[in-house]
């Protein structure tokens, strides 16, 4: 079966299949997506006009029996910075897609009239249907609906009203395993397939199993890969307490941003720790530990039920549990996971709108830890789009705009996540300097910074940062590329035999031979793609800067301001 | 009397006076406040944080008897457009301050707490005040209350609720001669007052004479120049039809942005034209022609009476009903006169709000020519401070990014204003590398593309638009520092006799013999001033661009589109 690319023009909703041109065939997810998005989109066009394009790729290992391979890459320009972006989520679409040979889905134009539509992907071609029923309801039911229209396997990536209403702050979300939902949340490509007037893409289950140059190499390699995984061991904290853990762990730091980062520590952090968490799961008769796509031996996430035991949330993450937690200062777990599970329903990403909370109630939109205040809006005005809910569905750096907030914690326009970069400095490297805006899983020098993994270099020093977050953003732009999790990096960083398991595994799928310089010049490659791309939009260094707050406002318990300066900043990009 | 400067330090509530650098001494108006923004403000802090500075400043000629020399020049970084800003307006505030020996005011920083002020300007001293009073009033209640606190005389700078609320289209309105309202509207100066905690600037009047280093010279040249004003013919009819005596011109060229910017022709533009607005005032008792500030001999404001003969607005411009009228669909004159003085009270730019309501009914808000629906929101959103009130009340591009509306009239997140520069192709080329976003007073090629005044260049002709434009924005830039009101640019450009004259006013002034190539070479030379600071803030050749949809879609009634190309715009620079 030879790999092809889907074309959906939205203009003339006609679909071509086009043979993949050689020199898109070794990419795969994200290096794919940023390649796609380069060459064809013009980078000063608008995000929700008919010329920017959204780009679906699985990544090189997506549908093979490899561990932990099963994220979905999406790109566009982005609507919420207006750079380039890539973004990917678990879930089943990516491992079904490779498997119909797709190697991406690129959809372009935009329909004349304001009717709504659906692709559904079969090995053959994607056919565009008109559609109405599942107009303006949220992804928990468009699974639901498309489960009993197409049977409970078939795949599906959709938007929620946030996409619907085109608001900076949208997913795209994808159907996990248990028909529950991942979201690719940041960057607001939600709001681009909205744009597209497509409500969702559905996926024909398939049989096939992808063919491997050499399944003998590729079988060895992926049992020393997956040993490395499951013998990590961040992996087995992540197991147990998911990335809550880190709650407790960043609270220590003292890099917790608190009450929209006016302070580094939460004091009521006890009430919403990844201890905590667990305990609660396990006594309400949750699960404290599954996995977001088939081959998983992480098993980061977990079920979380409410009161009554029945089911609330699930992949309930440090990063949205810190952000509606810390930030917004709610240190109640239920409102918490309730938010959590009304914006995966409506489809909007658990960092940017939390962080948008919080300085909505900085503006005195509502009062800081107001859990129910924050329920209300979700359900009152952003699935109905009031222009409350445009302001805050937009994400932080528009409710800053339109309550003439200073505070506001975004580079590029992106919400700011859960680690404060006065305490963590290396990750303010990573926030001023990703092509796409303030994005801790651009380079997490958290690992190092705080985790000890990879080596350690003290957060509250300069020295090394610049290095630290260039290495990690190559080669994280390079993992996006193979469809794997972020999360191998911890034993890559770790365990001398995890990346090389992982070369091997490529290597042996497509009978090629990388090494791992190949693979350090894939990464750099794929992000001087991006920045060009961004130049090109008329980004320059001066939008690889931290809001100007950071450098002049003390966060406490370290009392530290930013102070890497803008040359060493700009020392990144020397390679 | 030695001039100063009084520089208001807003953290710690305290003024110092300055002597007056001598590389200040030659600057006025918008050369002096440019250069004090660009020397003294970081391009990249936040505009409504501490570390904006709002400079306040007469013209060169400013509190002479010089003929029309009574216009205010502020500027600050644009919490708009994030550029560099310089607005300026008429009233009685501009020609006391020069009597005062008043060379700027320079007010920085921000108070800690939220209380409000007031500043009060005197010869020897600025003294700050607590206000509580007027704290959330409109600006004709403030000028109606100082006129009792301080007398008919008082000069009085001020925001409404706007600038309180710090939308970034809030004016800083001026008082005038008959206790109304002027407005620097364009860019939200007014936000950047209401940032540093003050309602109001009241000033002391002054019987003060200002010394002039050669009186009869002075007078002889000011005869010549006033005759040349009074003359031309422009000036005549900017006195009997106003300024709004452009709407039925402007509609038969085929540029009257219609609908946001959808047509180039109202069909209703006879409901609101020049004659009919002239008409209507006569018939119900107002005034056709007056002043905005002593000592103009043009006359172009007027008096629109209510349908009882009661004052409902002064100073109705045709940029006003055309961004109502046309942009909004609005054919009755009565409420865009209604919303004219609402946005006067509010102290809200009459140019970028009306664009806003224009995308808000793109975007459904509410139904093209709803003005009872215009004026429902002015009074109950805007004024409050609601949701939607903040987005539009923050401009077109806060409306377009809120509901997600891809056809956004703006550059640089400045309204596009009355004159579409797909069919008036001049304007198109100083909207683009104005340094201060989409604004045709920067360079107003309308003169000569439809006036005939200067010249005459074909407006479809692509030919000679960058020069046009370049020779306009760099004499717009000397006429705006000599507090010149910019309609002496008619006379300027037809009479031979009238910038000679001017320039002799200022030799005889300041006892100098500035040649004409040192005004050009001032204007060239504030332009530069205010690109540097806008490169250093982070702006590049790829925001001097027009919105993406006039490449795109063809207007009537010449179906043409917007088709100079990047590297001619970029050519503009050149000097």
């Amino acid at each position: 079966m030879a790999e092809k690319i889907f074309r959906v023009d939205m203009t003339k909703l006609r679909v071509k299949v086009e043979e993949v041109p050689s020199e898109w065939m070794g990419l795969g997810g994200r290096g794919l997506t940023s390649t796609i998005v380069a060459t064809e989109v013009e980078p000063t066009c608008h995000p929700l006009g008919a010329n920017n394009k959204l780009v679906i790729a699985p990544g090189l290992l997506s549908g093979t029996p490899a561990a932990n391979s099963g994220r979905l890459s999406c790109g566009a320009k982005s609507p919420l910075t207006g750079t380039i972006k890539e973004a990917n989520a678990g879930g089943t679409s990516a491992q079904m897609l490779a498997k119909l040979g797709v190697k991406a889905i690129i959809i372009e134009g935009q329909p004349q009239d304001d009717g709504w539509h659906s692709l559904h992907v079969t090995e053959d071609a994607v056919t565009i249907n008109r559609e109405t029923e599942l107009v303006g309801k949220g992804n928990y039911e468009v699974v639901s609906v498309l489960n009993q229209r197409l049977g409970e396997k078939c795949g599906v990536i959709s938007i929620g009203q946030a996409g619907e209403f085109k608001m900076s702050g949208a997913n795209l979300s994808v159907k996990d395993p248990g028909s529950r939902i991942r979201s690719s949340g940041r960057g607001g490509l939600g709001a681009v397939l909205g744009s597209k007037k497509i409500k969702f893409i559905s996926i024909e289950p398939s049989n096939n199993k992808l063919e491997l140059a050499d399944p003998e190499a590729f079988k060895t390699a992926n049992r020393t890969f997956a040993k490395a995984l499951a013998d990590n061991q961040i992996s087995q904290a992540l197991a147990q307490y998911g990335t809550n853990v880190l709650v407790n762990i960043i609270n220590e730091s003292g890099g917790l941003p608190t009450r929209n980062f006016t302070t580094g520590q939460f004091d009521k952090h006890e009430e919403i720790s990844g201890e905590t968490m667990h305990d609660t799961i396990v006594e309400r008769g949750g699960k404290p530990k599954h996995n977001c796509h088939p081959g998983c031996v992480i098993n980061c996430s977990q079920i979380y039920n409410d009161k009554d035991g029945n089911y609330k949330t699930s992949g309930f993450e440090y990063e949205s549990i810190w952000a509606m937690g810390a930030d917004c200062c709610i240190d109640n777990l239920d409102h918490i996971a309730e938010a959590d599970y009304l914006m995966d329903d409506i489809g909007l990403d658990s960092i940017e709108t939390p962080v948008a909370f919080a300085v909505a109630m900085e503006a005195g939109v509502l009062e800081f830890g107001d859990g129910q205040g924050v329920l209300d809006i979700l359900k009152n005005d952003i699935t109905k789009g009031t222009p409350l809910g445009r302001i805050i569905g937009n994400g932080a750096g528009s409710v800053g705009r339109s309550f003439a907030v200073t505070r506001v914690p975004v580079v590029k326009n992106q919400a700011i996540p859960a680690y404060d970069p006065r305490a963590i400095k290396g990750i303010g490297i990573t926030y001023a300097t990703s092509t796409m805006g303030a994005d801790h899983t651009m380079g997490y020098t958290i690992a190092t910074n705080i985790l000890g993994v990879g080596g350690s270099l003290d957060p509250l020093s300069k020295e090394g940062q610049v290095e630290l977050s260039r290495n990690l953003q190559i080669a994280t732009a390079a993992i996006d590329s193979t469809g794997m999790c972020l999360f191998i990096a911890f034993a890559a960083l770790d365990d001398e035999a995890c990346l090389p398991a992982l070369i091997d595994m490529i290597n042996a799928r497509f009978g090629i031979s990388l090494t791992a310089d190949d693979v350090t010049n894939l990464g750099a490659t794929i992000l001087k793609t991006e920045r060009a791309f961004n130049t090109a939009a008329g980004f320059t260094s001066k939008d690889d800067r931290l809001p100007e707050f950071f450098k002049h406002e003390p966060i406490a318990p370290h009392n530290v301001v930013w102070d890497i300066d803008d040359a060493t900043i700009d020392s990144f990009w020397d390679f």
